[in-house]
This record gives C-alpha cells, sequence and structure tokens, in this order.
C-alpha cells in the first residue's frame, strides 16, 4: 500500500462532521469557512517518542494524546475547538498500529466536535504533531497574563496521578488507574468554554504546576502564594505514595492537561458553581499577591519547594 | 538556556507585521482575526532530516524550506498565505543552527507576507512540521478536481533541477544553481494567487511532476496526453545530464514545488498573459482528455514511460 491510500484510509472522514469544512483531507489543502463574528485561536503541540510517551505506547493513546495535548491549549484559551490537522512521521508501515493510532485520534475528536481536515503522513521516526484551530467571541478569550492581586488560584480535577502514572508504565508496576490518567487525559474544553468570561488568567497544566503557575504569574507581572496541603490528589496517589511524594508529584509532574486558572473574588463562587454543573472538581489552591515568584507553605508555615517541570534542552545550558 | 527562553529568543516577531495577529507566540495558543467574507485554507507538511533533507543541510535552507513546502501547497489552493505555525523537534540545542533556521524561516515569511503566531519547540531528531493558515475568496480556491478534457497542461518554472541538486549534495559534487534550487524553492504564491480563477484545477509538484500529475487526473476523473519534449528543463539540467537522464528528473524527481495547473482553451491566453507579468515561466506540456491515466509522446510518437515518485512506504506494500 502507498502513502496515498495510507492517508486515505485511515484519515479521511475522522472526527466529527462540521458544515463548515468546504474541503476536507485529500487535496492540498483544506477549505474552511470562518465564522462570523468571532476569532480563531490557533495551536499546534508535538509528541515524540521515548520524549513524551514510552516507547511501544499503546497506538490508541498516541493517538488520543496528539489531539488532546492541543484540546488542552484551546481549553486554557478558553475557545471551542474546531478544525484539527495531523502529521505523522512514523518508521513503517504497521496496519495494526494505524487503525488504533487513528481510533483514539477520533474517539477524542469525535468527543470535542472536532473534524480532521488535513495533514501528511511521512516516514521517519515516531513524532505526531496536531494543529487545532478553535473558535472564541471577541475579546474573550484568557491568555496568561491578566491575574491581579487577591484572585484566587484554581485548579482542575487531581494533580500528579499522569506522572505517577508514566512512572509505573516504566517500571512495570503501578495502578491502572494512574497509567490510564497519563494515556488517556481529558482536556478540559467545555469547562474552559464555560468560565472564560470568569477567570482572569489560565494556562494548562502539561510540565508541572509549579513550572507552568510559573509562566502564568510571570506573564502577568505578579506572585502567588499556595498551600501544598490544598493540591488536589486523588486518592489512588495519596494511597500509593508517601504524602511528601504525591505533593512532589502532583506540584512537579507534568502531563496532567488539567487548567490552573486565576479567578477574581467576585466570580470565584460563579466559577465554583459552572465547575460543578461541568461535573469537574476545582479547588482552590492558594491566592495571587504582588510579591514576586511563587512561594509555599504547608500547614500554614512557609515551606520551600524547588520546582522542577519539563524544560527541554534545560540540562545543556 | 530553557526551552522557554529558546522560543522567546527565536521565533517572536518572526515574520511579516499583520494586524490580524491579535495574540502572536508567547501563549498557550495564538488569537487571529479572520478575514471578512474568505475563507481559510489549512495546509501542513513536515520534513525529516535524511528522508527529506540530507544530513548536515544549511539549517537556513531548513527553515527555508519548512515554510516553503507549505506556502506552495497554499500557492496551489489560489489562497493568500497569512499564518504560520511551526513545530521544532531537534536534538540539542545549537544557538547557530537556530539562529540560521529562523534566518531561513524569517526570509520566506517575510518575503510571503506570513506572520509565525505559535508553535512548539521540543527535545527529539530532527524534524520540522510547519503549518500555514491562508485566505482566499469563497469559490475560487483551486482543487485537483475540475479538469476537463481539452484543458491544457501548463508546469512553471522549470523541472528536475531540485532533484539534480539533490543528487549534487549527496555526491558532493555537481553545478551551485541546482543545489540552490534544491534548498530554497521559490513557491509560486502571487502566480497561484493572481490565476486561481483562470485554471480548472491544480496542484503542487512536490513528488514528481508524473506522481502529481496522476493525482489531478485521479481527482478529476480523466486522463492527459503529455509531450516529453515539451517538459520545461534549465540550460544548467540539460547541459549536465543526457537528454534521457535530465528527461527522467524532470518528470520524476520531486521538490521543484513548481505548479501544475489545468486551463481551458479559452483562459489560456490570460493565462500566459498573467504568468509572464508575474515574471514567471509557464509552459504547456500536454492536455487532458478523457481516457484514463498519463499517456506520453516523444517526438510525436508513443512513448512508454514508468513514472516514479517519492512515495513513503511504498517500498513495504
Amino acid at each position: 500500500m502507498g502513502e496515498f491510500d495510507l492517508i486515505r484510509d485511515y484519515f479521511r472522514g475522522v472526527g466529527a462532521q462540521r458544515s463548515d469544512v468546504l474541503v476536507g483531507v485529500g487535496d492540498d489543502g483544506a477549505v474552511l469557512q470562518p465564522p462570523d463574528s468571532r476569532n480563531l485561536v490557533s495551536v499546534m503541540d508535538t509528541l515524540v517518542e521515548s520524549i513524551h510517551f514510552p516507547v511501544n505506547s499503546p497506538a490508541r493513546s498516541v493517538g488520543h494524546r496528539s489531539l488532546a495535548v492541543n484540546l488542552s491549549d484551546i481549553a486554557a484559551m478558553g475557545a471551542e475547538p474546531a478544525w484539527a490537522s495531523l502529521s505523522l512521521s512514523m518508521p513503517h508501515l504497521d496496519n495494526d498500529w494505524l487503525a488504533d493510532f487513528a481510533a483514539g485520534f477520533t474517539e477524542c475528536a469525535e468527543a470535542h466536535g472536532v473534524r480532521l481536515v488535513g495533514g501528511d503522513t511521512v516516514s521517519g521516526p515516531l513524532v505526531v504533531t496536531v494543529h487545532v484551530t478553535g473558535h472564541v467571541d471577541a475579546d474573550t478569550h484568557t491568555l496568561r497574563k491578566g491575574a491581579s492581586p487577591g484572585d484566587r488560584i484554581y485548579v482542575t480535577g487531581t494533580l500528579g496521578d499522569a506522572a505517577a502514572g508514566l512512572r509505573a508504565m516504566t517500571r512495570g508496576d503501578g495502578h491502572s488507574f494512574l497509567i490510564e490518567r497519563f494515556l488517556y487525559p481529558t482536556p478540559r474544553v467545555t469547562l474552559g468554554m464555560r468560565t472564560c468570561k470568569l477567570v482572569s488568567a489560565a494556562i494548562d497544566i502539561s510540565d508541572g504546576l509549579g513550572q507552568d503557575l510559573g509562566h502564568l504569574l510571570s506573564a502577568s507581572e505578579v506572585g502567588a502564594k499556595v498551600a501544598l496541603e490544598n493540591l488536589p490528589m486523588s486518592s489512588v496517589l495519596q494511597n500509593g505514595f508517601a504524602p511528601d511524594e504525591a505533593r512532589y508529584l502532583a506540584l512537579c509532574g507534568g502531563d496532567d492537561y488539567e487548567l490552573c486558572v486565576t479567578v477574581s473574588p467576585e466570580h470565584a463562587e460563579e466559577f465554583e458553581e459552572v465547575c460543578d454543573s461541568c461535573a469537574v472538581r476545582c479547588q482552590c489552591i492558594g491566592v495571587i499577591d504582588d510579591t514576586s515568584g511563587l512561594n509555599f507553605t504547608l500547614d500554614g508555615k512557609p515551606h520551600a519547594v524547588n520546582v522542577y517541570g519539563h524544560d527541554h534542552f534545560a540540562t545543556e545550558s
């Protein structure tokens, strides 16, 4: 089978039906109808085998994650995802692998109303890049900047599960709940869309809360105080690790793809109500202040933490 | 230097200034203002080291080509390029390499009015994926389908130079003109935009004329007769290779990034005039007919050619 048959067989008709896709997969490009009176949000993320996921990860997970990590960025921007493009570099043609990859990608696309509109399939190392375009009402997108002193800091879901799951996969043991949290993250798309007018700043947690909240603080030119005992952790994580280790995973582990947002006190109640109505747990972990940097407390006392998140190339500096 | 500093230093402010970029590089996503009453064209292509360009290719060329190959798809669709996203996976942080890569990308972006609005930089094998969004008036985009019997088949520029240049690079000899044609292809963006209402079908020549014209014919459900003596070839190619070999490179060599379009007889004169006004050579190489497949003549007589273009994975079938 040639490259072109391959693309046709696996990647035509993937994702939700959308009337704004005038020409989809199969030509030199897709033709898309932009939304009336809305802006576009553009995101692109890459997953590299053995860097972003272990060798021999399930193909269905690679397909799911390649889209989910992008939808998480879309969620952080408060946008509604619409169109995806997929670049798949893979070392050889394995029909079973491709079918599973496409199934994972398709499940995630359909769950979020996304249509695959184009991309590229090439021979090479296993590297997956996805670009997603979303729609957002003018002036309602959320950015990393915008947090003000006094704003509450919330995170969705639970933290540290994915990092614990990745560790479990590598070691060949561990709880399946944690592994599933790594393999099949849930981007908080609906919540992002429904809360975009309520939050002052937002970022998704891909590299670890400590590092990603740090980016939000830098962009907003503010500081923060975070109470470590408030970090939301699953019971599986808490039961499987010593308290210090669980807290480290929650603070510094990446790949959770939860949202970290700041909310002014007057919007906090409504924000929490929307989270409830979306059936997404949210936890206030601290408050923005006018210091510089990120300061932690544990049970009310200052607590020094060396925040380490995932920074490619950082060891070469 | 960390990943985030890296992105900031090299990829902020790259490309043309555009007032429709409301939020550019540096947040979870870009915020873009779509054009009024126009559609969007979305393209994405990937270059893998040692597959799409030789190991140790100049970084400036890799940066240029990663965008140019996408702009060639935009040109084939008849669209005006606007926004680019860049995913760069590279094995280590080399500031000189990055500066050269960014320079090549920037030159190509500025030449075509494109702004870099986001993307990703990760550690991994050298793989570059670019996504470009363009704008096009409703119902003026060009597709591979649409060619009718009697339409003339035109190609822009000259063919085979890039394939000869790639061969020269690999062998360490050859004419610098040919090597430059491989390293720095010129996407036919202005011509594509200005002729989109005149052509009935279009494709860009990335995998070789024979293979790419074959896609156009399949999509249009027509056949074609091509006169091999009419394939446009540079004097450098003709002087450097035996006639059969030069013709083989022109027909089957990839990486030219010229356009192959079909034009009805009543539009042919105007099409040629627009090519002249764009200072782009165009050559009529044959005619669409109602047979199936691609048939060749040489000096008026049928001539069998085994068309081989670049098809990843094809050897595994």
